[in-house]
């Protein structure tokens, strides 16, 4: 992979957008979050807003279940007299569980097949699941993708809380709740947190969370403060050559070639942008 | 699944064999370790000969590779000086990266797909891929799986570096190196440990390493300071309905069923044994 990465061409490349991108700061550091506007255009919308209307500062990350995500919200949202109040934000939307297909949204199918979607591919550098006979297309639950978390209702959800895939990918729950984004930078502030012993994984104690210093959207963020990043574009003679050497690897350690790869398995390439 | 659970009986379980069991001692607590010998007979019988010669004892984890694996081994293995002295326990083995089917090894196969095998299923409580064409069955890499490390020659593993899989199930790695057993009981110990920040996801630094107190075989440990499990036998009714609960989910939280499961989505449930 370092080989086929060091013979692309900057043509290969394309800026991470800032006023796409997501920042979640914490004391550990800062996580950066490509959104999909394509796959969840009023999620991201509102989530924009949080982040704009500095929603999340101060909140924490309450849940860290082992092998499966971690999310962030509000510790008192259950509490009307001190949860924290929204803005010009919405509490919640209209789910955004899936799309129909559209020519216009970039598509690159993974022919080598998978359990949970009649077809995989990936949008950009998003993974998705399709289904032409239904007409429809999603964000599939890789690690590192970003979901609105909700509560049973399909429409109780709307970006106030904010879920990581930090485990084996619970691709069940693709088409049952809104992705919008994907980690870019940052997974190992999120993955490697403790495990919270609670159910479900949240954190039994106040003192166990992990306070969010901020979340801004990156276009928001002085320019000197900023976390420029290219990513590999899946549209490119490149991007197959590493799908390639990922079926079937030529590295001297490998003795048998899958010959197949996975759509959660395949790496999208992330580098710091050129000066 | 609690539900189905609670509805099993005593005769769905079966006890962790202690002859069969590892424990990995960190300071955090106790990792507790399946071995799978149907599968590598002399890896395991090797590792239980290293853990009775308290090889392990001292010995660091040195490696967190986020989204692949935690890794232990003797931090001055490559100093002939300093290394750990072998005693009667061979330092390296043949590969036993797969074994032949054989009717006498149980397996219930899943009949839902797969992108790397031809078919899966579970042997014992142990994720597999088979191939009827070529007569072979092997271990499958999904999270929680232990292996022995090894350089690039199939046969330099032997079990003085062992592997867990802590992030997305890799399973390109299947029948490219030998699988020996899963976690059972501890694995947030393990996949909440520090990312590494060197190449492959090693420490750095020594005293980033991450200490082992002991490892020991189950049944060389007091009766007293024994961790007893049960694990939910996978030739049960009991399994068949938690499969098919895994693939349509009733929870009022689901909108959407998968209908499928994916071999490394499946729980394989373990609770206190009964007193």
């Amino acid at each position: 992979m370092p080989d086929i990465l060091a013979a692309s061409t900057a043509d290969d490349w394309r800026l991470l957008d800032p006023e796409n991108t997501l920042y979640l700061e914490l004391a550990s550091g800062r996580v950066v979050i490509e959104l999909a506007p394509d796959f969840a255009p009023a999620h991201v919308a509102n989530v924009k807003t949080l982040a704009r209307e500095h929603y999340f500062d101060g909140l924490a990350i309450v849940r860290s279940h082992d092998n499966y995500v971690v999310q962030w919200a509000d510790p008192n949202a259950e509490k009307p007299e001190l949860a924290r109040k929204l803005q010009t934000a919405k509490k919640t939307l209209p789910p955004e569980f899936e799309r129909s297909l559209d020519a216009k949204v970039l598509f690159t199918r993974l022919p080598d097949g998978d359990v949970y979607a009649p077809e995989v591919g990936f949008s950009a550098n998003f993974p998705v699941g399709r289904d032409p006979k239904s007409g429809k297309m999603w964000l599939a639950h890789c690690y590192g993708m970003v979901g609105a978390g909700r509560d049973a209702p399909a429409d109780s959800g709307g970006g106030t809380e904010l879920y990581v895939v930090t485990g084996h990918s619970p691709r069940h729950l693709d088409r049952n709740v809104t992705l919008l984004g994907r980690v870019v930078k940052g997974m190992e502030l999120l993955s490697a947190l403790p495990r919270g012993t609670g159910a479900l994984g949240f954190y039994e104690k106040p003192e166990q969370r992990v306070a969010i210093k901020a979340m801004r959207v990156a276009s928001e963020v002085p320019a000197a403060e900023r976390t420029p990043l290219e990513l590999l574009r899946i549209d490119t003679q490149t991007f197959q050559k590493l799908l390639e050497a990922r079926r079937n690897r030529h590295e001297e350690w490998f003795h048998f070639q899958a010959g197949k790869v996975e759509i959660c398995n395949v790496p999208l390439p992330v580098r710091p942008a050129a000066k």
